[in-house]
């Protein structure tokens, strides 16, 4: 298909909207332009789901939580990832599958299996090239999180529910091996995005065959 | 699990809502009281979803639609449909997985078996007991219709769309065999009803063991 898939993931508080700022400036410095997307609200309709779907007085069941992400992913797929592949370019995501993986899979206990059938449809040939996962111990997420803003009702989960999503992204990345690079989140922000500016160098150089 | 789920299916305008109204009254005279419900928006959360997905100005991508419907299901499924089966009772629904299969499979051309892959997830073993479904020339249910009310979005696909969702429900009714009732929606409403009725009195009559 051409073009790049690089896809930010961790626990809230782990610094993924900061280091995709960082990563979105270096690449310009390159002239590279990418085109920067997330999950959920990537797209108008996105939007009207993430709202949905973050709406705690909605007290959603499970299933119907993750299809609702997965339908975020589609349209977002269809509006913005494929059509920036297809035309050679750079997507960077501020979360993307591995949320869906941990948060309702471990975090909710849903079969991770039936997660990834209904996935693997809705992605098709667009996995990500690059998964830099921020990995952060709950409580200090907690910490950093209350000083800046109040938190989501994924956030609001307690710790035990917290440390189940946090193994969630270790085993997603685990799973997908080389594409995917774990970084500890605690240590500086300069620090952690100089890992990350090496790893999508690498990716870049090489060539990505399937899309 | 106890209790009979029963589904009526159908294009609009095929006279769904009028005889899931004549069954319920129907049944309520034999002492049963049903429990009603409906896709899309038979819950609270599935309502926002159902206007989110009829607002033919968001132009969803197809496969956002399917899995905006499947959320709905999920809901519905987690509410409404399980905990009523779980009780014994009898769940009359106005739509359910066929109307995927139809507009999404069919109409937009997804495709049928990752839809039922989905489905199948979400519906897990309550499967309906009894469809029926209202088999009705599009032109035809277009007349009534425009009588009637304004269409929605699915009802102003044009034509060809409409055809090829009636060759869905077909399609969707005789892969499910014996279980599966297609009456002539263009007999008079009442042998409509008094078929229905003679399909369900079969149903309750027998013991359906998977439930």
């Amino acid at each position: 298909m051409g073009g790049h898939l690089i896809t930010i993931e961790g626990i809230g508080g782990s610094g993924k909207t900061t280091l995709v700022s960082s990563i979105s400036r270096w690449l310009e410095a390159r002239g590279i332009a990418a085109v920067v997307t997330r999950e959920p609200g990537g797209t108008v309709a996105g939007n009207s789901i993430r709202q949905l779907v973050l709406d705690a007085s909605k007290s959603l069941s499970p299933w119907a939580e993750v299809l609702l992400f997965e339908a975020d992913r589609a349209e977002t797929y269809s509006k913005v990832i494929r059509p920036a592949l297809r035309a050679g370019k750079v997507v960077l995501s501020d979360r993307n599958l591995y949320g869906t993986i941990a948060y309702q899979g471990f975090g909710r206990g849903l079969d991770v299996a039936e997660i990834a059938r209904v996935s693997t449809i809705v992605m098709g040939d667009a996995y990500p090239d690059l998964i830099v996962v921020l990995d952060l111990d709950p409580q200090l997420a907690w910490q950093r999180l209350s000083q800046i803003r109040e938190g989501d009702r994924f956030d609001l989960e307690g710790l035990a529910f917290q440390q189940r999503v946090r193994e969630g992204f270790l085993y997603a990345a685990q799973r997908d091996g080389d594409r995917a690079v774990v970084l500890d989140a605690a240590q500086d922000a300069s620090i952690v995005a100089s890992r990350t500016f090496a790893a999508i160098s690498e990716v870049l150089a090489a060539d990505h065959g399937p899309h």
